[in-house]
């Protein structure tokens, strides 16, 4: 008779997007007349940029033709891609990377859930509190985090480690010892950042106690501030302590497109049996992945020419316009917001202390608008919301406008 | 301290088709003069369609404009990708699925790999011998399979079912009884078929058993003869006890596109728990998988519209005449083939009992021909080697030329 992973019948409901998309979709369909406006979820709403779009039909022509079509891509994706990262992503900051260290992958979400595949199951994982919920729902999946305790919304065996207004924002090291710990930086869901400093205390304690990192930098090219580290391997010894996962979607809009890649430098090693960790990563990715489309790689790639560069970093800038519009509003309103300077996301308090479900209810069917409620991100989240500066500038503005005469 | 999963140190050597890429790569290296044919990984060689490339350059062109721009994608894929899944390759089979059984996903192997997340570790698996490695491979890095025995080259906790010349290559119901029973139809990497009254036996074994089978039916449009079904629900009951795996990269030529799907109807549910698998893998799908990009979903759509598949047979249909080029070839200068007729895969019996690594060695080595060791793919592989029919008309009849004159 067969067993299903009954790990999956611990979770909780269902995955905190999947459940704003159903209420989201219900009011809807109950108020065909209302304009809801979704700065919910983190995905981005501007088009792809020229460059990257005369690289796609570029690739899609080549492979319609007998010369220029790609069937399997190379285990690790190809060189090209991999170069220009190695160059534009870490060159530039003076890590130097061997083009073997870095994987193509769909996206860092399937990045951050598949790489629980190559750690035992009796690590114990630290994740900043509130935190992206894949960290903590994966490592749930695969019998990693105890039971779920549905009063304190919690795993047993998972250590939390507040973020809140009272710490700034930045984690202090727990009490029980961690053995693999994410940090996300620029934060999601709350858009603050560490310094350099901060992030090389990590480091430190993280070789001081033999636990790995797992340093999820899919908003690193919001970063605007000087001391907000780009890469973690700006810090000294984090090439033997810290697994690096980058994205394509926020920086060049791909969230549709799909495009990620994973940095395990070989310097990182089993303390046990001084296996590398990028072996094993390279025997899961070789194994259970086949690799991002020839179309969509070649797109990476043109996100690294001068005017991908360009045209990008152009869209940041408007989402960051955007991410002023909702601070400045909501500040200008009464409202205590953080983040937004070094991310795309605002993290802000609940009036009157009312709970974060509640007030996405309210901002749902008061306001018509969607955003994540910080509960949804963990227990510290209680007491926040976070919108997101991914609309357009007009929608941005209309939201604010509507939320500020709540 | 943090610990690795050293269910990956167990592994046995690097992946099949990294050991097979990288002695060809040094072969060539050390034999820049020599021209290399290669039938050895399933990789097609044809360029992707009209019908497929139009599709994607009027999707790259909607995902550079505001209007037409797609962020993420639906959990579960696309609904028009999902639709035309539904009617063509089930509906006019008889099979009746809501829309909702089927997960789009970047590719079979993925999905073949990963559906191990949703079961229990102590499942005992059982896998046709030789068969495709990562059905092995993913329960293995999941702590699956017991020991590797060196000896035997087999895993202590799995079931191989010896599929050779002797039993006509259909699995016997084995001593042992399994949980979860592999089976992929037409067959990976024999080439050869079960009838529909022969996968009826089994989904009637696995509904007394209490199993679930995992049916891989990626090469399902290489299908030429009357008897042998196009999916496991054409089988009564399979609902209940199925799940079906799907591909676009021998169908459509999408080895380097990434496309595929796989089905888990609401019927199959845990027999301990009552809980849904389709619900599982929604979960998992949901958490650890953001979509397949937009554009390949298009793609994929074009793939089922008249034009597509008129163009998309023509392949096929030229595969198969390689495959028959193969067959005869190998047959007139004495060689023992099976496969071929439906299935892109010819299965050859190595000459004078030569052990199929050495066979593979010889045949790189004088006759410049890339092929697959039937070992890699298990026990019961050695003394066969497979030949795929992906290749080139010309360089297909050249590598059988090259072969006989051995």
């Amino acid at each position: 008779m067969f067993k299903i992973n009954d790990n999956f019948l611990k979770l909780p409901g269902s995955y905190l997007f999947s459940t704003i998309a159903r209420k989201v979709s219900e009011y809807k369909s109950a108020n065909p007349d209302k304009e809801v406006i979704s700065l919910g979820i983190g995905d981005v709403t501007k088009p792809l940029v020229p460059a990257v779009i005369e690289a796609m039909h570029k690739a899609v022509d080549e492979m319609g033709t007998a010369q220029g079509f790609h069937g399997y891509s190379p285990d690790l994706g190809y060189e090209f891609l991999r170069k220009a990262i190695a160059k534009h992503d870490y060159e530039k900051r003076g890590v130097k990377l061997d083009l073997d260290e870095i994987f193509i992958s769909d996206g860092a979400k399937s990045d951050c859930g598949n790489i629980v595949d190559i750690f035992a199951t009796d690590n114990r994982i630290a994740v900043t509190d509130p935190v992206y919920p894949v960290y903590v729902d994966s490592n749930a999946m695969a019998g990693k985090t105890g039971e779920y305790d549905k009063d304190k919304e919690a795993w047993t065996d998972v250590i939390y480690m507040p973020c809140t207004a009272e710490n700034g924002f930045v984690p202090a090291f727990p009490e029980k010892t961690p053995d693999i710990i994410y940090i996300c930086c620029p934060n999601n869901p709350t858009g603050t950042t560490l310094t350099k400093a901060q992030l090389q205390a990590w480091v430190d304690y993280a070789i001081e106690k033999d636990a790995v990192i797992l340093y999820d930098a899919a908003y690193e090219a919001y970063i605007h501030e000087d001391d907000v580290p780009h890469t973690i391997y700006e810090c000294e010894g984090a090439k033997t302590c810290a697994i690096e996962m980058r994205s394509f979607s926020k920086n060049a809009g791909f969230t549709g497109t799909r495009l990620g890649f994973t940095v395990i430098p070989k310097e990182l090693t089993d303390p046990t049996t001084g296996a590398q960790l990028n072996s094993l990563w390279a025997r899961r990715h070789g194994t259970k992945f086949n690799g991002a489309p020839y179309i969509i790689q070649r797109a990476g790639e043109a996100v690294y020419s001068p005017e991908g560069q360009a045209q990008t970093r152009e869209q940041i800038e408007s989402y960051m316009k955007n991410a002023k519009t909702i601070r400045d509003g909501l500040s200008g309103a009464g409202y205590t917001v953080y983040g937004g300077v070094n991310a795309p996301y605002i993290w802000m308090q609940t009036p009157d202390g009312m709970s974060s479900w509640d007030f996405f209810d309210k901002l749902l069917t008061e306001a018509n608008v969607v955003g994540t409620p910080g509960s949804g991100f963990g227990p510290s989240g209680e007491g926040y919301f976070r919108l997101t500066a991914f609309g357009t500038a007009e929608n941005t503005a209309k939201a604010v406008e509507r939320i500020c005469k709540l």
